[in-house]
């Protein structure tokens, strides 16, 4: 065991690092954003699993306790998409991290998992100021964990990014840092103070809280469309670097996103897992023992976890499809996909409202229109990230999937799918009431069918362009070159796209 | 908006690949990574719900019911691991995807989360073959599906590591590669066989599926012990370097435990939230409307679910300071991880017990009893995870944490520090018994404050060390360098350690 006592210092990669107790704050947050996504998205299970007994109907008292719940379950996720987004823009100035930031990350982390709880209180007694005083609380306390983690990294500068050790304005962006990230919490300070006098005006407070980032950000854009870009002296430019207004962490939307996919399909499977593996009494009883009998009488309802899982993943299919071209994702486009992830969110509430509440023929129809309505949103508001992209493409886009590149076409068929598909499936439920079950089945076990032969359709048109030899005009068929060379399929399509 | 119809083509980076349609498989793989651990965490969820009215004892079926369903849980915790290792090994091969494999990965997730349900099938009607025989469908399934992704990417080698693309034995490592993965789905059709003939037969070729790779793994590590490194024919070692018996891939071990403890702490704050805001007709009538009081009676809940997500976060921190000095992991190293994992998924478990059935005082002994037993468990393994990476310390660990090294003693106190308390507390109990559960409160919210002393005790002994100007014989004060210079340190510990 000789070799093993050996303390053979080799040049390794990182090991100088680890050495001084420092790491690159990587694994750090890829923990947080798993953590994040899986609160934003798992508060949807108190929704799912409100009791409706069978011979009860959706009465208006059980509607307006699922609208409540369901109004919680989006509040809760847009939230934590705030505290995350905050989370990131703090991560992308601190660039190390060592055992007390990660031990402080983790104080910010439960205060955050807090927030769900506080909010909830909130719904259920909106009469009662304790709920919102709480919630200003634990959001103050939150401002709290993450200026301390402010003013640990600046003062010991080997943890910044080197961009911002090196910088001659380090002093100010720590200021201002400490503004942007304290301006909520002041807010609820106010709103806090205001929930033990009136505490009506504490609620627009914290609307302002939420909607803060996105109201200074989209104003801002307005503006600048109009102005054109604004001129910063070059102090500001430098701040301005790091400031909210900079890009995401494309890896960090990348890494909650697939967080949020991943639960959702997790939560299907776990809907039959509780509730579809029979009572062995139910067997000996109902179906006279035989296993197999009881399984086939629940048999749509495998079918309907299919089609969920279908759905979820062609879903991540497609924002994975989007976000291999994406370079950096701005504000807007942040907003605009966690919007798409709190639908996606409601899925497993649209897969347990067909296959349960499907009793009579009236509710069928009902819940299968809220899930086509759950997966038209999700869907369009993917579409719509990518029309955000699509809008600075010069910053936020890869060449190819820009106007006019070889895989925008495909792009926009792969994202365009899923909205047409749900809204034709709404729209036939209307004329064809009768088999609105089979289409919504159809069309989940046949997006991915769509999803594949739309590449094969696309190679065939490409295929048939290199037999011509020639440019089409105006030719749509920018196909992804997956067997074929590269080379010849962009010899033939630039002529089309300059 | 001309410029963004301008088709540029910067070289970027990845932009290439990105044009062809191909893409780093890593979001795929994290994607996976985020799906396999929830699944194989999530499962404790119908343990934790298993209804106890409060005034129903733990009466010998409620606890054979619950004894099953634990038993199912780690099961299928350890089903999936399995499921998630043979996952890893297949795309240590291949190094790129492309669509059709992304959407192939995603058919073989699917067939993965199926495989949960069969086993509770299987336990829920341990007398009936049917459950084994769609298990062992599952399993075939999932082969067929890896199968065709290795034909797959084996007929477009572009997509494989660069390593297996130019090997000159690359039909001989298909030939290999498909052997391994189709080992254990060919047990499983004969285990399929049998159900159909006599089927306890099966349950015993499942065994062998699932400790197949460790059985094998484990006798070759023995016989590396007694005979020396076997020698291997040059094309063996060749595909040796790509077999089962490779080390796993360090940042999917990372990604798949970051999962877990993050689903982890996600499910103690839904408990939180479903079930302890209070019902308003409750307020109302227990509580003369008083929200505060209301939730002042479930204060100790609150203490508790603090308490829980310290030991989660702090078990993470532990893992997350191994893992930081883990060059790569072994085989060995990945099944105690998963042992360690498994129990860490148990503590949501621990902490319902904790707080909801402690109604009598004998109870509640017991349920802290399983919760300082869980918590060893989990601890234990994290040890043992170090233990096993000690053994063969030149591969896998960094010098600083090796015998002898700088930080090894910091390691041995991170890693013994939830192992030693939990012991301590469980001896206490049989001792203290009136108090044990303020015991193991104390325990849950000291370690955070152990956690800290621990490194500043270790700053003091190492600025001790820097007054004295000399090095201590035997020291064991080489603590992490959080805040003083490196280099002064380094100067001081290395006559120490060489």
């Amino acid at each position: 065991m000789a070799e093993l006592r050996d303390p053979e210092r080799t040049p390794d990669t990182g090991d100088q690092d680890a050495d001084d107790g420092l790491q690159a704050s990587h694994r750090m947050l890829s923990f947080s954003d798993a953590l994040l996504s899986i609160i934003a998205t798992v508060m949807v299970l108190p929704v799912m699993h409100t009791k409706i007994c069978p011979d009860q109907r959706l009465d208006s008292s059980t509607q307006r306790l699922l609208a409540t719940r369901i109004a919680v379950y989006l509040m809760t996720f847009l939230i934590v998409t705030v505290a995350w987004a905050a989370h990131t823009r703090l991560f992308q100035v601190i660039g190390k991290a060592d055992d007390t930031l990660a031990l402080l990350n983790l104080v910010c982390m439960m205060t955050i998992t807090f927030l769900p709880y506080t909010f909830s209180l909130m719904v259920t007694f909106p009469a009662e100021p304790l709920g919102i005083f709480l919630f200003c609380m634990c959001v103050i306390a939150i401002g709290a964990a993450q200026a301390v983690i402010v003013g640990y990294a600046f003062h010991f500068p080997h943890l910044l990014d080197p961009r911002v050790a090196s910088s001659a304005h380090r002093a100010a962006l720590q200021r201002h840092l400490l503004g942007a990230l304290l301006r909520g919490p002041a807010l609820c300070l106010a709103a806090a103070l205001f929930s033990l006098l009136f505490f009506p005006v504490s609620y627009l407070l914290l609307v302002a809280v939420i909607i803060l980032p996105y109201i200074s950000k989209a104003t801002g854009w307005c503006w600048e469309r109009l102005r054109g870009p604004r001129e910063l002296p070059s102090q500001r430019r430098d701040l301005f670097h790091f400031d909210l207004y900079e890009p995401l962490s494309k890896e960090r939307v990348e890494a909650f996103s697939d967080g949020v996919y991943a639960i959702v399909a997790t939560l299907l499977i776990l809907d039959i897992c509780e509730d579809n593996v029979p009572e062995p009494a139910d067997v000996e009883g109902a179906f006279h023992g035989s296993l197999l009998a009881a399984l086939g009488a629940s048999g749509p309802r495998f079918l309907a976890y299919f089609g969920a899982f279908a759905t979820v993943g062609l879903l991540w299919f497609a924002h994975h499809s989007l976000f291999l071209h994406v370079r950096e994702a701005t504000q807007p486009m942040g907003a605009l996909n966690a919007l798409a992830l709190a639908f996606v969110g409601g899925l497993p509430l649209a897969y347990r409202q067909t296959s349960a509440l499907a009793r009579q023929p009236r509710e069928e129809l009902e819940s299968i229109r809220v899930s086509c309505a759950i997966i038209f949103l999700a869907g369009t508001f993917q579409f719509a990230t990518w029309t955000a992209a699509l809008l600075r493409a010069g910053e936020t886009l890869q060449p190819s999937v820009r106007f006019g590149g070889r895989e925008h076409a495909l792009m926009f068929a792969k994202l365009g799918l899923y909205p047409c598909a749900s809204l034709a499936v709404f729209a036939s439920t209307c004329f064809l009431s009768r088999f609105s079950t089979a289409i919504f089945h159809l069309m989940q076990i046949g997006a991915p069918c769509a999803f594949l032969l739309l590449r094969l359709l696309l190679r065939l048109a490409l295929a048939a362009l290199r037999g011509l030899q020639g440019p089409e005009p105006g030719g749509q068929g920018q196909g992804q070159a997956g067997g074929c060379s590269v080379e010849d399929a962009r010899a033939q399509l630039l002529p089309d796209s300059c």
